[in-house]
């Protein structure tokens, strides 16, 4: 029998509370000889959250697990993903993995059972296992009461250990901002971290004050009470409310092995095999239970409108000036079309542009206010619902959900990013406002497209080629308006560039992007009145880039090549371009960027003083031809 | 008379409060004024605050105006960074910048008047501009509690909108942990954001509800009521409780000025010229009050024990297994005879074995549990006190404090971090917790130092050196433990590298660091059987790196090189070659990084998957040579 066959069990639906406590103990079990099996991972970490999952998935999550794509269905998030165990047993206990799978999977080498859960798993969601994520990639529950406006509730399992985290509070704010009933939250709170106590122990009173502070429905209960469990689920799942809720379950890590229950140093410890033994006699022995619980509505909710009304992008005429930021927001409002596009921001829309958005489509839009994190975990929340979500703010501001992105792409989430403001190009704000590490950062996820247009036509086109591409995309524009190079027929493919200035006897290649390609290109002017030929590349791919055309212009201009880019040295522009031509046999390289750190000024004077400007570019190329 | 020879005032030391008042209306009206004169500026946020300010500074904030550096001062941190022409204009009425320099310096290329605060000025402590973060920075009021012993304050000037960043929750969070009751946030809830209202709007209440769950004392007043203001202050800097103090002070945007005063659209905006000066009129006209305020206690605190007793690092022998992780641990335990130096883990401490220094010095050691952002802003924080803080977590984890660590290089903060469990080698726990982009994040970080030391003896000669380093200084470590190949004499430069195997006939250049290293070592040995002779470098100084020695190995190897990291293939290991090589004329690199998506395994299984094991980089050096 293949790991994926596994026999559908006859399910009991809507299981007894006795039966549910028999569950929990099963998982607990499970959990401990999964652990066990694979010498590694989180058991008692998984037995004190078991009879809250029993619970939950016996006789309150809906959910057809032969479908998990059933638009009806509630979601399941494991905000504490090292309790990868406990869920893995849940999966087995409804029949959709086989004991054998749980046994010789967990944790193996190419086993789909990994660590911490990712959505190669059908019935996961979104990656989790950074902490304080999976909680506000619950906010996704956006898209079940604005977007498809289906009475599906979203459950997050926390750890007590990641309410420190400020992103959690940032998704309960949101959480209640946006009235989102459908976000329950199960907070395991059984005391103990990783290295000792939690800084609030077993006081659920404090946690119960700032949770309501921060707007949400708060039930307190014992853990490993079915019956205070059972009763604070369902009132908790109650969708009349306006207000998340948060379970707040005091629970002994560990729980139902004596040897270990409540015990500091046992996290992320698998029991020994004579350990496990004892810990499964304790706990009553193997069991074979086979749930299912409660199914979803036969009347699926009104599925994601993937209806796709004939986009109008903006046309944009050459020589005049348009920013780049305002060519994103033009672009958007009339991706908007499309009903599966969905926008937000950081309080910063009319910066960025995104309010041309929110103003054509109010209901698709989502104010995120000042909480990048939670902006980014709620466009990977939506985007999980199958919608299409842009998030923009400052470029800069991305740093501050890094953690989240790069989750995101373990998510396999298709999310788009655009930073607006990018380097010192934005003159008198200084250096606390200017991306000059985003292009590093962006590049280096996994799966991502990075693209950094130098103006509005090529915005236009690369912002609707982001809405289809898988992974996650990032966008970089420029707070000022430069000139339109192109024609609106032009067309920019990702992966591509454009040769702005090409001839036979070119003698060196200047490259750029964004507001270094103008720079280029009247380095190219100065260049040409000096006799000399320069070709001009608008590399506005930076990753994947466009090897091909380097390659050839690089053979072309005797490897002599000038790379200028609005941001420092490492992991940008230039990197993109040496990694490209890494087997190149002829190069010499002049590579300019942002190596002092800048201050107040204007574009002018901050550009031309970090020697990115047009004069520095031609010094750059005599200084390769002398 | 240049800029930085002010004539000092005559002080008024703790004025009245009427003549608080007039110097908020002179606040406001040089807010005005330096905004409108730059064309660029936040006047609207700076008026709002403005009677706060001239409360603290004319009658509490005890500061020696001429020695900023006086350990008994007070600090007074502007989190809501964009209110900089406020900080500025009581620079002005302190005597410390003239009228001349406001009105000609202010956001102007080349002066130290940015656009947001930077410690380019004396009295600034931490640059802000990326909000959210000026609070969690004044967490360093660790140092004056537990450190220098000292009664100082730190007063923390704080945005309504950044309220909404979950980084002010943490900071909260932990200076109630911790009994700060020497930090007090001054809320100016002004209502309006960039965009539009806040979130919470005026709802001080709800503000109150959450502050006080998060342990903290409240106080709300009209934040225009100058003997409210001055009652509250007087209050919130008591520190004789164990509660930080939050005031929250309800204040209109533009206060003062009747065609602004709290509306929306003027966010960010300076008042055109003959706006401004209807402005100043209703403000009552300029002013040139001479304000100086408290002086600290002339009986400075304790200050910084400064002495170094011998510090006796660990020593290891040559083929001991000894993972990287527990050398920094054993490393930073024994520096801690320096007297400065500080600790602090993101709750993972016995991972990361920051643990050995918590038992050796728990004075200096600080849990900040799980929460990152918190976790390096308090090393700024203490690390701008003179102390050197140590900040350790999973390397995976240091991308959550991005936006933090990218300002402490704006801070001129220099702060150690150090990331434990990085790539696939860390095995089981899955891509959720391999840091596979924490190279070229922090790479590309303003003066960073980034270092991956592949043995016990390196990883204590560069913990050592990073000690007295200047700026962000970055040391990855690895989870298992790999043979100890150097003598304890041996010594690690940062910038240098180590050739491990050199031969006059070498034929291909091996670079790897951490377990790469040990791969490439391999390597050697399979390519020697062969007949190939392997030139093999440690780069355990990924920033800087070692030039010279990349040069002369990739001339003595005809260009061929492998370079073998685990990360991924941007902006790591390879970018930092490939850009210390642009130049070179004669270049063939093959470069292994991680391309796939891990999951779960061994790190043997997980290495070799990835393509950066012993036999890929044979493989790939065979094929530099066919």
């Amino acid at each position: 029998m293949s790991l994926q066959e596994v026999p559908v069990p006859t399910p009991s639906t809507d299981i007894d509370l006795a039966l549910a406590a028999e569950l929990g103990q099963q998982l607990r079990v499970d959990s401990v000889r999964a652990s066990t099996s694979a010498g590694s991972g989180h058991p008692t970490s998984s037995m004190s959250a078991a009879d809250l999952m029993a619970v939950l998935v016996g006789r309150h999550l809906r959910y057809d697990w032969d479908h998990p794509d059933h638009p009806g269905n509630d979601h399941l998030i494991f905000s504490k993903g090292h309790a990868s165990p406990l869920l893995y047993s849940i999966y087995k206990a409804v029949g959709v993995v086989s004991d054998e799978e749980l046994m010789t999977g967990y944790r193996r080498f190419g086993s789909r059972l990994e660590g911490h859960p990712t959505p190669v798993l059908p019935w996961v969601d979104v990656a989790t296992g950074s902490l304080g994520q999976g909680l506000p990639d619950g906010v996704g529950a956006l898209a079940g009461k604005y977007l498809d406006e289906a009475p599906y509730r979203v459950w997050v399992l926390c750890g007590d250990s990641e309410m420190a985290e400020g992103s959690m509070w940032e998704a309960l704010d949101k959480a209640s901002h946006y009235k989102l009933a459908n976000l329950i939250a199960i907070v395991d709170v059984n005391r103990l971290g990783q290295s000792g106590p939690t800084e609030l122990s077993w006081d659920t009173d404090a946690y119960r004050r700032r949770a309501e502070a921060f707007g949400a429905r708060v039930y307190a209960i014992d853990g490993h009470d079915v019956a205070a469990v059972d009763q604070a689920i369902a009132r908790a799942g109650d969708l009349s409310g306006e207000r998340p809720a948060v379970i707040l379950a005091r629970t002994r890590k560990g729980r139902g092995f004596s040897e270990v229950e409540d015990r500091e140093g046992w996290h992320g410890r698998p029991f020994p095999s004579d350990m496990a033994e004892r810990a499964v006699i304790e706990l009553g022995g193997e069991r074979n239970l086979a749930v299912r619980g409660p199914r979803p509505a036969e009347a699926g909710p009104a599925r994601l409108d993937r209806s796709r009304a004939e986009v109008k992008p903006p046309v944009y005429d050459r020589g005049q000036n348009v920013a780049t930021r305002k060519a994103y927001g033009e672009t958007l409002a009339a991706l908007g079309a499309r009903h599966d596009v969905v926008a937000m921001d950081g309080e910063v829309s009319n910066s960025t542009y995104a309010y041309l958005f929110a103003q054509a489509h109010p209901g698709r839009y989502f104010e995120m206010y000042i909480a990048e994190q939670q902006l980014v975990a709620a466009a990977v929340g939506v985007g999980v619902r199958g919608y299409r979500p842009f998030a923009s703010t400052f470029a800069a501001f991305f740093t501050r959900a890094y953690d989240f992105i790069r989750m995101a792409a373990i998510s396999r989430a298709s999310i788009c990013l655009v930073g607006s403001h990018a380097g010192v190009e934005i003159g008198a704000d200084g250096p606390s406002q200017m991306a000059l590490e985003d292009l590093a950062m962006m590049r280096s996820v996994h799966g991502s497209t990075v693209l950094y247009p130098s103006d509005a036509t090529s915005t236009a086109a690369l912002v609707q080629a982001m809405a289809d591409l898988d992974g996650v995309s990032y966008l970089r524009t420029t707070r000022g308006a430069y000139p339109v190079l192109y024609d609106a027929t032009a067309t920019f493919p990702v992966g591509g560039s454009k040769v702005l200035r090409f001839a036979d006897d070119d003698q060196v290649t200047l490259i750029g992007a964004g507001v270094t390609l103008d720079a280029c290109l009247a380095a190219a002017d100065q260049l040409r009145d000096e006799g000399v030929s320069a070709r001009v590349i608008d590399l506005y791919s930076v990753k994947p880039v466009d090897a091909p055309t380097l390659t050839a212009a690089a053979a072309a201009t005797r490897g002599r090549m000038v790379i200028a880019e609005d941001h420092h040295p490492e992991g940008g522009l230039g990197s993109a371009v040496l990694e490209a031509l890494a087997g190149t046999p002829e190069l010499a390289v002049t590579h300019l960027a942002v190596s002092e750190m800048p201050g107040s000024g204007t574009s002018e004077e901050l550009l031309d003083a970090a020697g990115i400007s047009a004069s520095h570019i031609a010094d750059a190329a005599r200084g390769l031809l002398a």
